[in-house]
């Protein structure tokens, strides 16, 4: 990645992170769940991306789509780069996305210099890795990597469409999504680029890392029952508040996570019934997300939080339900990929800050499949699942020229 | 109400009640909200049922509909009979319609004994009472005591649409809501039955009572703005969590509110943004409703309330901002239609009592412009603004009995 081809690289990877960015199912922020018709809109245009870089192009049962480009000769075992290219809501534009259109410039790269290395890569762009739809993250990656979860197919959306009503309205038969499943001598490897969503490299002064682990996750959906009633009418002794009592389990969240630094809880969704100012709530839902590097400490803090939480409610005479929808344990990258990263950065003249990544990320879900690394890319003021998300093109640059150099390195590769 | 027309009265109000609760914008529970299909659907049948009282049936400004059965002369003042169409959100089915029903019933049965009073007798069923649809009640009743207040012309409902929008669709023209003003002269007083959305009535095995004030209300808007971010890379005391800052409100207000028995306070709806399960919440907005029966009690609690939650938002770094959207003093009933309303009580052989409306009602609005009085019947366990909410036939015969008693023993109508 040197010469006149690459000094307007940055330049061609910011522009079609805006070109992403544009396909929102809302027009005031960017917002693209999985399979839905910006879901669909990406694919396409990530798919024409893929196939200008010399790639060959297909959607797959789950609805990830992924570009190959052969080694030396056809059908030989490849190294895949990966992330997602589904959102949060009104989200940041290069979560996730950064990944993938890096993944496609390398491999663009090794085209415009008409390279065929010992292996093939293959680029692939993850149709759910968030979770937001169908409140179940790691959808593309775990099908990818042979670990999906039949019963899923039943969970519904807010708009109470099924997933496997969802996946036959966008052409994928969901009794087939078994066929995503690669085998595990196919994949050498599986590489990330993704940008940190956090302040570790900015307060370094680095554009790039290298990944360490990635942090452990428990999702909850947490449902509270209590019982309606006219808000002027029911003295406050006899009530049975499920949106006071959820207000106590949120703080309850924020508690337990205060007391370890390596801990972190969020409730992020939450929707009370019947929803009128002058009504009591009668039942809330709600979720909590809880990860930790170090999976002892999350699932301490996990126990813990169950015993307030049910303590809470059981005092309020209000009904609760813990349903656990999401549990990962942490995941290590793999120490010989690490050090070729760690090796890459150092050649680009940097110095190498290895760090946990405090997020998920769809490598934690192709670990099952193959041995996992992951670049990290510096972003501004650790900002990330926010409109307000932003990294440089020189160092986006950075982050691909790693990449490129981490396939050149790898085993058989140079 | 004697003779045998009377004895299935209960049956028919029942019946009715059912049909209206038919009128529903879900289908898995009644809610009806100001300017919906459903609410001119609800004007449509009562107004049918106006008519078949021999009322001359007309929809004024505002979209009140509005039964006139004329005295014994054309064009006499009015008593008026009324009370409110709209619901909350998975409403009960009486709140409301049961005073409208009622007063149809009065007027029928004397439009049935071919009884003509020295006074005209007009029944309303206001469009907006709950105030759900633009977090402003008692639309309807505010612009027939001609109280109406023009700047709401501009406030937007969930969808966006303003109210002068929602008008404008119904057929009515937002210039013009004016003309749905009463003048004084024209109504001797207003009367309404309603349900007593209390525990009082059942407690002492009574029927009906009189209702001696109205509770006082305030209904606050609260926004608070945080900091939206990744949910696993934001450590915990770097944040700015709206639904954190949010749920201290919460338990707030239900704190301030324990500390006087004559005092309630709930937090009905919310709704956290950008509202996922992996993202730290940058923005909450909730309700706050405030009441009590002695405005004192009411108002040195929300200045209490205002320093706790402004309190609560600068420590954790969380803009608030606080809208006083609705602020209804306490409002005595009239002691001589209190009075009328006891006597019949009396005649009627039930033991008289006496007691305070935590809940608004339209009658509230309607002491800006006459002399108002209200019968509350008795409600099964006090439920309310729920699905559950209950009478029976029995008691909703009961409650019309007194309407009509007090119909024929109002100061020259014997």
């Amino acid at each position: 990645m040197t010469g006149t081809t690459t000094d307007t690289f940055g330049a061609e990877i910011m522009s079609r992170i805006d070109d992403l960015a544009a396909l929102s199912e809302s027009p005031d922020g960017l917002t693209r769940r999985y399979l839905t018709p910006e879901h669909r809109q990406a694919n396409d245009l990530v798919g024409r991306w893929m196939g200008d870089a010399g790639m060959t192009v297909r959607q797959d049962a789950v609805g990830n789509i992924i570009g190959r480009y052969e080694g030396v000769s056809e059908g030989l075992p490849a190294v895949l780069i990966g992330s997602h290219l589904d959102t949060v809501v009104m989200a940041g534009k290069f979560d996730g996305m950064l990944g993938v259109i890096t993944g496609i410039a390398c491999v663009g790269e090794l085209n415009r210099r008409g390279r065929r290395l010992p292996f093939a890569v293959e680029v692939v762009g993850f149709g759910d890795e968030e979770g937001v739809r169908f409140q179940s993250g790691y959808l593309g990656s775990h099908a990818l990597a042979g670990n999906f979860e039949p019963a899923l197919l039943e969970r519904r959306d807010a708009d109470d469409i099924s997933l496997a009503e969802a996946m036959t309205a966008f052409g994928l038969d969901p009794a087939r999504v078994g066929d995503a499943a690669r085998r595990a001598p196919d994949v050498l490897a599986y590489l990330e680029l993704h940008i940190e969503q956090g302040p570790v490299l900015e307060s370094q002064g680095l554009p790039v890392g290298v990944v360490t682990t990635i942090a452990g996750a428990t999702r909850l959906a947490v449902s509270l029952t209590g019982e309606a009633g006219h808000a002027g009418t029911v003295p406050m002794t006899l009530r049975h508040d499920a949106l006071a009592a959820a207000a106590e389990c949120i703080l309850a969240v924020e508690r337990v996570c205060a007391e370890s630094p390596n801990l972190v809880g969020t409730v992020g969704q939450i929707a009370a019934e019947p929803g009128a100012s002058n009504v009591i709530p009668g039942s809330v839902r709600f979720t909590v997300d809880l990860r930790a590097a170090e999976d002892p400490h999350r699932t301490t803090a996990l126990d813990e939080l169950m015993v307030l939480l049910e303590a809470a409610a059981k005092r309020r005479g209000v009904a609760i339900e813990i349903e656990k929808v999401h549990e990962a344990a942490s995941v290590p990258c793999d120490a010989q990929l690490s050090d070729l990263i760690a090796g890459a950065i150092e050649r680009s003249g940097w110095r190498v800050q290895r760090l946990p990544s405090g997020a998920g990320h769809d490598a934690a879900a192709m670990a099952g499949l193959a041995p996992v690394g992951m670049v990290f890319v510096r972003c501004e003021g650790g900002v990330s699942h926010n409109p307000a998300e932003s990294i440089t093109a020189a160092d986006a640059e950075a982050g691909a020229r790693v990449l490129f150099q981490v396939l050149n390195d790898f085993p058989g590769g140079s």
